[in-house]
């Protein structure tokens, strides 16, 4: 077994502590990786919080990895040690199903999220909040060496899970995209719409995020509690990506929506949505969802950001900083992601 | 002005009932049409109980119309005297809008419903419960004398609302269909969805329509009350066009669903839907809306109606029976849409 380091949640009512504990050994067809850097995703906080469903304790989270291969198993062909590798939210599968086959592993009746989950050996997997990690090749991305790699962490989730929807429904030249929430998600939506071409509107329940959506490059701002810049919005807009996660008003948004235009939620409120049928009837509007992404696309969208030089904005901490970062995250307080330093494990 | 008899409804506490009115006199854009039949669509009684909304009263509920050019304005050029044409869901629109240059005139925020609302004249329109009717020629569709005229009428509702969703939505060769109810909107969906090419469902909630089902061609008919032949289809569609106005549960049919499905809601039930995050987050699901359809849409639907000899099965009725045929409507009790002979206004 391979002595791993990492933080810890032993249940839902502990905070996250140094931890160490055993990961399998490297099979042919695995990979060990030495974790450099690990993007702090909110669904981390939802998953060891129990929020969604009662999770597997003791609970390493992290599904936002850039690290560099320390060992490759005999089967392994696409990668060899030292390579800059990424692992984003799932670490196994069936590959044959039609999930698998179409591109959608992360749909995978059989999957095997990153952490908060049982392998195919029936023990449970840990995150990337640790040192190294063992993932089976195929669930291992690429990584450019030409991108700063702290800022690369997060596209393993943030990216691709805003990359993949406006990928899917060909957000592009001449459509107008609003997005929802300025956050770790939001922020990177607002980067991959502006570089697809769209003309990105940032829609924010309060001005303070006006200058920083400026800095980002969006074309437009607009305060939704103003109801004189939001009349100026109303069935304007192709797409809108919802990044919000608490609780909010969706009629609100598809009524800024113009004829077929598509609502597409990332963000997973606790609650259900209230949808008035007329909000979609009434103009042939959508309401659509979109989970992470499959591996190609995955691999696709890192090598987009390496050739269009796309890395997600963060704020590098130390490890022992976690709580106090989960405090900012749940209040929007961070630009716009926090990614942990892995080498302060070892401090 | 017209003079025209028809069916009205005083307030929404009374019943229909023979009602003598006038039309405004046909301009030299509009056309002077003799209604011979009008279907009966389950929103005319929706539209007299106020049911969505206050209704503008005295109301002449119908808007699947099919009757015979009489007159016509001196512009008007696509249609003479003796011509069989039809109207739907609307008499006028601005034609200048956003949505009306992309054919989508249903959705113009100046258009005209054919009843139920007030003219650009300031006058309010009178739908096709009646024995004429005065429209402009932009709203007027071709209809071929090659069909059974009866049973082309309910095509101007019933037929577009099915037909543009799942022409707009690409539905066809390859594609797994599902139809939720199956009445006057559910068999025309049936209809078309064969028609395209796709492997077509109904599924309903009793068994009692597995033979009507099979006797429209259908490839299956699952009983969605039975555990057992819903686990038979659970993740298996591409499309499911959802015709039903009464409260159901969407997140029990987005479990059927595909990856990367669509749920396309046509009914417009009273209460908001109730969404759950991740049914539509969980394999990338959209839920939409679809409302009739635009007037070069309905022209197109027409014409391969008519190449495909496709109709709508009506049961024809005495515009005096309109009450009973209502109670048999509510009740599910049509096979599949009623169809008033308005020769018996005259009776």
């Amino acid at each position: 077994m391979i002595q791993s380091k990492g933080y810890a949640a032993q249940s839902a009512d502990t905070n996250l502590a140094a931890w160490e504990f055993q990961r399998r050994d490297i099979t042919e067809n695995d990979m060990l990786i030495d974790i450099l850097f690990c993007g702090v995703c909110h669904s981390d906080l939802h998953s060891i919080k129990n929020d969604w469903f009662a999770g597997v304790f003791p609970m390493v989270p992290g599904h936002e990895i850039v690290g560099r291969v320390t060992a490759v198993g005999s089967n392994v062909t696409k990668f060899k040690a030292d390579d800059i590798v990424g692992v984003g939210v799932m670490v196994d599968a069936c590959l044959e199903c039609e999930n698998c086959r179409s591109h959608h592993e992360q749909f995978c009746p059989e999957g095997v999220q990153t952490y908060n989950n049982i392998g195919k050996d029936n023990l449970p997997v840990y995150g990337g909040y640790s040192n190294n990690i063992v993932v089976r090749e195929e669930f291992v991305l690429k990584v450019s060496k030409k991108l700063p790699l702290a800022a690369v962490a997060p596209l393993l989730c943030a990216g691709i899970t805003t990359y993949s929807p406006l990928r899917n429904w060909k957000v592009g030249k001449g459509h107008k995209l609003a997005v929802v929430g300025l956050g770790g998600l939001g922020h990177m939506a607002v980067k991959f719409g502006i570089a697809f071409g769209a003309e990105v509107t940032v829609l924010s329940t309060s001005e303070s995020k006006r200058n920083d959506a400026k800095a980002l490059g969006v074309h437009n701002f607009v305060v939704t509690k103003d109801e004189e810049q939001l009349k100026d919005v109303k069935g304007s807009f192709d797409f809108i990506l919802d990044t919000v996660s608490a609780k909010h008003d969706i009629n609100l948004y598809l009524s800024l929506l113009r004829t077929s235009g598509v609502h597409i939620c990332v963000g997973i409120p606790l609650e259900s949505l209230s949808v008035a049928p007329f909000s979609l009837v009434a103009g042939n509007k959508a309401l659509a969802g979109s989970g992470a992404g499959g591996l190609a696309q995955t691999q696709e969208m890192l090598d987009f950001c390496a050739e269009n030089n796309i890395v997600s904005d963060v704020e590098l901490i130390d490890i022992k900083d976690i709580h106090h970062a989960f405090e900012r995250m749940k209040k929007g307080d961070v630009r716009y992601r926090f990614v942990i330093d892995m080498a302060t494990i070892n401090k």
